[in-house]
């Protein structure tokens, strides 16, 4: 039932077309959690300045296209996931102004420059190869309004690279941190801020790592306070979150 | 080396009493990091109000009650997690004032009361067994100076109920949910909201629950954008970081 | 908004004490849902004659009676499942009329004997140990309104047990079959009948039984045609399940 | 021994050619269950008009064809699971009559149409990555003589699009939910009905989801009544025992 | 159906009293394999001299008394597993000729000594801690008529226990090797023999030990040929199959 | 230390061209486990008429000719298993006496047919996809000079057709069970018999039996008495120990 | 055979009472392994002036006294782990010169106090936790003539109490890390130092710590280099390794 | 800060053109340690005469030898791990003079031979699958300038193979052993030698190895003392941490 049938079913039952039973059954039969749909999705859309994302995995480059399409008709960007070079070429081909970010393995498209909101995310990680789960967080973060600080390679093991960019880190309102291995970057961390920092396991490890289960387990048990952590190598659900919680700091 | 220390070496240094050899070789020997540790504990206590947090398992009454006194010298508030009747009794005796959060098992204690930030965090919870773990991260948001909504026994298999609060779900700023079983709660309300959505797995559940580990995976993977996750029954992890959430929301 | 509200709503619309915005918006704000609980929950009880169950494991003895006593205003019967001893003591002193079943773990009241639907529901199990899991799948569907027929000790290592019942078994119209160790008897059973076979696992075993998770992994990969499972030692979630499908045979 | 042989035997041993000795020994050496076996066989055909199941899955293309071929000498349907298109080339040449299922990865052939029973079985959803899993169990319900209702893509995260159908999911006897990532579809549509709830966990999914056990353990720890679970992927094992269930609806 | 009745209805039948085909009814109704049970039971006793085992866990003093007294009508001894100093002290007030093996947590009776077999088991343990799963096994050995050898705490960190008792294990006919911890001494066991080897893990560990999954997965994983295994801590299990391959070795 | 040189040793030692010290030194250092090895090997190969296995997985064609090549210098006969078409294509090349078990992916040389032990191994499948590991088991077994009896597709979905053959089973001295999927058969098996029965799972299955997980855990949890069990697929290691319990039974 | 009976053989070879067939076959038959353990143990016994440790778990304490008894008949100090404070009571009564660390659980005897090597063993934990596993490792390391240095409570959650003691950290010859929850202790140490360093994990944790899994895992996957790693808990294991390496150092 | 920096700053402090605060807070902002990076880096470097390690593995064959030819820019070494045909090709084609292991899958570039300290250390193997994960410890021990003896298919299963070796086993002064499938070697080893053994599991195994987790866990419960452990398939862990514990041996 649509906001118009709604208001024409009323109408109907103000002037005795309809009785009270029908007006009733009706809201039953098409619950109006159905009018709000609209609603909830304008309300997303106004205040975030972004659509439903296409997560690129499994899809033909012709229908993550298609849908990019669609979603354009009514919004201003878009930003596509987890895409090969061949939803990449395609892609371009039709969108010319779309960037595909080759590591982050994602396409973005701005119809015109989104003003950024004020502060910065931080996205951390902890070695050379946790580097395409953080560039998702950072394209995705970056995508969605905000000002992005990349710190790459700065895993524990060499305290010293970390501890040197101690100032960005204290800096940033909100940090994703990435890291496959032991996990362990995000306790280190979350000891140096009093930000929210939203932990990014990744399957980078060999062995016993089992396909970023160790890092995962480190992570959720982190001795360190406000950390956060979200599914292995969902690098865009770092991203997603900490722009969720940067908003706020926005006074969205 | 202590702020004092490292001031007297620089006055010895500057009246030719130390080398500068001997100035580099003290700052790396006991690491300046050192001296930044009662800064960082200052600044943190300062932009936070809050000290260090008890945790109450496997410790004795008499051991809480004399960290909580430490504590004390210093600082204007306390929380204790995972107190037994028996830690309450005994702390209530040696702080009259303080209030014991049966359900939560918290003890807690403010010289006097702190005004609260703008902006509510709401903790949701599935069933009545989760209780424990929600109050556990409903007292900690409200020691850390938030306004709590709590919204309890709104599982997903009476929706009902939970779209009946659907008004108070959608004011609040950042959302704690916490779920036992198969933990989809948090999906459901982050589909309801666009704000942080904070899942707490509980252990609640029997069987193939494994303690937590189903609700805990039902929430790594859930669908619905913007959730992150802490350890199984953390109460008070999700009310931490909710609290560093709703903190940045009111631009500290 | 209950039932009575929205009509009166609908009144002051249809009088013009209300306009079609404030209509709409109320049925937004408390979602039409909530109406339907009442009527959902009528509606069930009506098809079903069964309200909520009491789950025991958790709450006090005085708790449990209390929930009973507040059911028993409004229905007919009640269940509460995982009751010790001590609940049955309070329970029994307060409804005389109640009936503890001791091996199944349940307390049961029927303010007068419901008739039966036609047809019966099986309840085989292969070792005495799985008992108190069968008879709480039992004591379920009897309270629901079915006629159950027991056959106990039929594990698959003796099979002569199991074949001398094969008439009760293929006559049964819904068959819940409860096992630990291997789990194996619901694949048999399978091959026996044509026949929904609900599969309950139990944590009976030792060693890598691992609590239960080797028969629910062999229930889950069973060979049989028509076997669905449920979690292990759910004896009430089978023997609901159970029910809702003799329902269906029944033509409710 | 076959009923010929057995009725031969009998009238040997009344005419004195047999000894009761050997009439008991034969019995035991060959089993009776032996006879059973064809009455067993007619029997299920005879109720379910519905013969073996050929699983593609490890069969080449000719070994498929070929058993088809053997079971449609007695039959007047066969299905096909897990078919590759190289398996369809093949079998679409040989039966030319054959529907090729692309997308639920089945091959069906009715040697005439069957009538269907009376009354739908659902089949929902969550994500339209679970399709051929939930097209597996639609074309299986489907050839076993039952009208199919399809609502797919109605994940919790957006609760509108379920909600907007709650018309067809309460009118369905039995529903199969097939849901990927935290499984958490069924619990909330066992909410909403008072229907047996047959739950298909997906592999679908990435890192903490591993293949799918971050559904199966969802599903088995549903807090909804009534929901009972089958293996990870197995479409079929849910739209047969739909089917079963649908037959005892239809008084068969 | 009882042997004696099925000579009834096979008389009846000669004699005209019945006919055909309520002989082939009753056959199948009553499944033959019924008859065949007390024989392959009567078969197995005069075969193993060995009845029932009663599995005393979880069982109370007088059950297993009470079970004991059953079997022991029609046989010759007893094997109770698994019982403590309470099940002892009872079942030795009623039978005092029992033997309560307080290591072994078994009690056994025989009412007259049995012959043994020739030919040894010999029964192995690593470390001290596996001796009541050791001399589960070999108590069970004994009592099913065999001559045991144990050779106990020969572990593989001190290879030279194991190497001083060559002969015997040479010797040996079957060989039950218990061991927890990394459970290595199978393998090096089945290294020095041409024997059957039967491998039982044993719950002796910690941390990663899991219980016993670390002796299970090392023995299934035996580079040794000629090694099975059995449940972990199943002393019982191992001395049962061990007998069995010593009676093929006896000729029975 | 050859026996060649311990002789000369012990000669010198006599002849005072060496010291007690000297000899004592040289068994020492190397160890007279050394002496033994050829000293095992061979009883080893006079009792069993077996030696080495080739394990085919991860060689090149041309190393298992080699190996073979180097085995039958000195043995009658030879089995490699996991061998692929390519390693049977150059073996048959060199050795045409050779025959390649195509199923069993096995090639097997005898110089001459070596007579075979009175008394059968019985092997059995449940389906028809765990017959390569089955054949696996039956090949070994043959080789090592057992009669086999094969017994396939006799899944407990389908109790006839495994009781149609209960003599065969009934006669046989050992059975190798093997079985995907849930892993009931060697229960059932095992309570039809009083024989060892050697369990094989095997990894076929999908979903939540997790590569032969689900059925290694329902026969190591076997309800069955005398059942012992190998690793996932090792249908070698079933033949193998099979073959041991055979030898013993022929008074080897 | 012990060495005498060696002697006397060979004697008796060389005085012809013996035959060089005899003396080889002795020497098989009785391994010479046998000769070697007195040797084998004396040697330990110098190089490491350690002997057999008593593990108290599940022996009473007059087992642990006695075996401490025996041990001290032929040695000069003895070690027990996971010790009551039962077991200590009844040995202190009997060696007045025992010292019992509760912390560590152990009880340690010297007769005379030994002198202990050059170089310090480091001993790091992460939280107050896990002391008595740190403790553990520090008693051992300390009876086995280490000097130990502890440095405790200095978790990465909190960078500067690590830093605080670098130059402590960084002359340690070996470092023993024990840590809980996500065990990221050893990988931040391993960074700082070029020396061994043995990480253990500790059972401290709750949620998906899994009784020590994820510190493990962290610890297995260290990105640090020289990291080994010992058992979950096992704090001896730690502390008798770092030995080992300490006394390598020390040129022994 | 560099170096340089830190002593301007000094001078300007002294000189009083800069002051006391600004010298605190400069230390403060660019933390000591990154001056202490520089230095702990050299101190490595001279002490151990050893690089950094490229971990081949996911780089291309140009990227492998782009960083070693910066490496090579200020080090007389280099070693490259997890290398294929390709990656040796590209590099021996720059550097002639580098050595490629293809059975360890290393590369390794020494500008001049390192003289190798005193002292061995063993490498040992289970069996001829396990030589890639020894072969990669032995030449990451002898590029770290270690004498390396390899003892290689001594596996538990014929133990006659591992004491003909006890000689040079125990002359080593650090043991690796490696081992897959039930990973028991280590356990064997560390019983005969007082030395530190470090134990590498491997993913050799089918089945229930679980690719190398049954090696991992017997190794981490291994009952002889002073094994430690790696991760599974970390041969260059285990001959990293060997050449740490050498160097300690030689005095380093």
């Amino acid at each position: 039932m649509t906001l118009i049938e709604a208001q024409v079913l009323l109408d109907d039952f103000r002037a005795d077309r309809a009785t009270r039973e029908q007006v009733l059954q009706a809201f039953q039969a098409a619950p109006l959690a159905d009018l709000g749909y609209a609603q909830v999705d304008t309300h997303r859309s106004l205040r975030q300045g972004f659509p439903e994302v296409i997560y690129g995995a499994g899809k033909t480059p012709e229908q993550v296209a298609g849908i990019a399409e669609k979603i354009l008709e009514r919004e201003t960007c878009v930003l596509a996931t987890r895409v090969t070079p061949d939803h990449a070429r395609l892609f371009q081909s039709r969108f010319p102004e779309a960037v595909y970010h080759a590591e982050a393995r994602c396409l973005t498209l701005e119809k015109r420059p989104h003003p950024k909101r004020s502060g910065t995310i931080a996205v951390l990680c902890a070695g050379t190869s946790d580097l395409p789960v953080a560039e998702e967080a950072a394209v995705t973060a970056d995508i969605m309004g905000n000002r992005v600080e990349r710190l790459y390679d700065v895993g524990v093991a060499g305290l010293h690279r970390l501890l040197a960019r101690l100032d960005l880190i204290q800096q940033a309102r909100v940090l994703v941190v990435v890291a496959g291995m032991e996990g362990a970057l995000p306790s280190v961390v979350a000891g140096l801020v009093s930000r929210p920092v939203i932990a990014v396991p990744t399957s980078v490890g060999y062995g016993a790592s089992f396909g970023g289960v160790a890092a995962l387990l480190g992570m959720l048990n982190s001795c360190g306070s406000g950390v956060t952590v979200v599914n292995i190598d969902n690098g865009f659900g770092g991203g997603y979150a900490a722009s969720l919680m940067n908003a706020l700091a926005a006074g969205e």
